[in-house]
């Protein structure tokens, strides 16, 4: 994973550079702000990586990973304010440091500026990209509304779940592989097969990061453990320990959750073990599992060398194998 | 202008359908009902009459004229959360009928939508006034940026005071009619040249506004008459009181923004009668007058018929004649 590093510089160094010169400072410095926090840049790199698979230098690929990690960056600044989050990535969230409105006309802007970045390509390479980001990024809208739907039901189904974070977080994912493969001059079919190892790739990241806000390592994982817990999130965890668990067990998990008491450490030590008990943990990893294997075996039938394939394979498992 | 009202229900027709069987209703309700409330349609409207103008049927322009309404609703919906408005066209507005979330996430769906408007037209066609919609849009967003700092400022300066108004109102129209006028089959010259048209005219009509709002006709000017002045609103008549006023009137002028009296009727009468003794009354209509007659001296070097460039005189006349 040693070109990580150098993909990740290549793509903030072209991110710093979207709004020099522009003005009203008032719109533009909340975008420049929130892109330079960073982040891991996922999107992007998959973007890059899979133009190069198919013989493209990167370079051709720099304006669809931007466009796609734009447009992500425009939904965490849109998101924060529906969440009342307070900080991102260890910094202060723009409708904080500014206020709501700026939030929300700069949001506005970036959606707009993700779609500008595909501006260069060819009218049909225009055309194929802009219709893709498009389709993406209202199935992001659609999974963002499912989410805030759900934390008000106590019936969601698992499958209801996993349609919600495949929108959500998943169909991004595999939009930024099609992209870069496309660039790259992949077949349709390739395309397709790489979002289709984006998606599920990007389904079992989720699961994964539900199970380690509770099961991950507290020394390394960015989040808090039991942060969900604390705040009663609807995650995997909890939807599998409502279909595994026995009523009893489901009863202990609602009294929790209209529990919110000042000091979490007993509702997160509780919570925790009803999920142990009621083998949430394990199914979830089966889940997280069974989605990591989907990806790889839409990867396999693309139509690449198995050299080529294999940074997508350590990508995947390094991306998988996290602790933290 | 018998044909206004049959392009108006073109349009209504056409919005009614955009979001039928999509999920989940949460995101698409609110959408379909800010679009439902109706309004002038003057937009989509000005891009079926620019399209017709060069020869091709209106239903070839249906598809653009939707993505400028569809837009021009999105900047409503957030604009009003921005403004704390209750209301919109008689009815509430989105964020009060449901909840700010909502309207910030239907309004992202909106504007992705207005994108998603284009994607029939060929690769070409689409290419180019995917890029005509995003850098007006992108425009529309400094416009507002623009007027909300504006507000908190008492130094500004006309030429400043237009350029705003050109982004956030008149460039949207200006689009419409390149958009239609495009599609139409006009040559690159002649789109522009209705782009101009349109951008003029944009720029009167929300001066013509500005007026209307203190010396319309109470009876049938849609908004309460002295509302701007009831808000402090720093409108065209404020920013021409401030230039051509004595130091005197303009102190007097601050004496009333800086009060908040539970009744408005004497603000609204002083202020009312500074706005005449300072002429920035004379002075604003002079400014609409002159920007008409810009948008008609563009009109006039169109390469079209007298008789195809009447109905945009007409249209021209019709609105710039309104007394409300």
């Amino acid at each position: 994973m040693d070109f990580l590093t150098s993909y990740q510089q290549r793509i903030a160094v072209s991110l710093s550079t979207l709004n020099q010169g522009k003005s009203p400072e008032g719109l533009y410095a909340p975008i420049d702000y929130l892109l330079a926090l960073g982040g891991k840049r996922l999107r992007p790199v998959l973007a890059l990586m899979s133009c190069e698979a198919f013989g493209k230098d990167v370079e051709e690929a720099l304006p669809a990973a931007k466009a796609v990690e734009v447009f992500h960056n425009f939904t965490l600044m849109h998101d924060d304010i529906m969440d009342k989050a307070s900080m991102r990535r260890g910094a202060q969230t723009v409708h904080e440091k500014w206020d709501v409105n700026t939030a929300i006309l700069s949001g506005d802007a970036m959606l707009i500026q993700a779609y500008e970045c595909l501006n260069n390509y060819d009218a049909t390479q225009f055309s194929t990209l802009t219709k893709l980001l498009s389709k993406t990024a209202l199935e992001v809208c659609e999974g963002q509304q499912y989410d805030v739907a759900f934390e008000q039901r106590t019936d969601v189904r698992i499958d209801e779940y996993l349609e919600m974070i495949r929108l959500k977080t998943a169909v991004l994912v595999g939009c930024s592989m099609q992209m870069g493969a496309l660039v790259g001059g992949a077949s349709k079919k390739d395309a397709e097969l790489l979002y289709q190892f984006g998606e599920h790739l990007g389904i079992a990241f989720q699961l994964q990061d539900d199970f380690l806000d509770t099961f991950g390592d507290a020394a390394t994982f960015a989040k808090r453990i039991g942060g969900d817990i604390a705040e009663n999130k609807k995650t995997i965890l909890v939807h599998l320990a409502r279909q595994l668990g026995s009523a009893t067990q489901i009863a202990a998990l609602q009294d929790w959750f209209d529990k919110a008491p000042s000091d979490n450490t007993k509702k997160i030590a509780a919570v925790t073990q009803i999920f142990k008990d009621t083998t949430a943990d394990t199914a979830t990893l089966n889940k997280v599992q069974a989605f990591t294997q989907k990806a790889f075996e839409a990867l396999d039938k693309v139509a690449l060398s198995d050299e080529h394939k294999q940074r997508f394979y350590d990508f995947g498992r390094w991306l998988m194998e996290r602790t933290h």
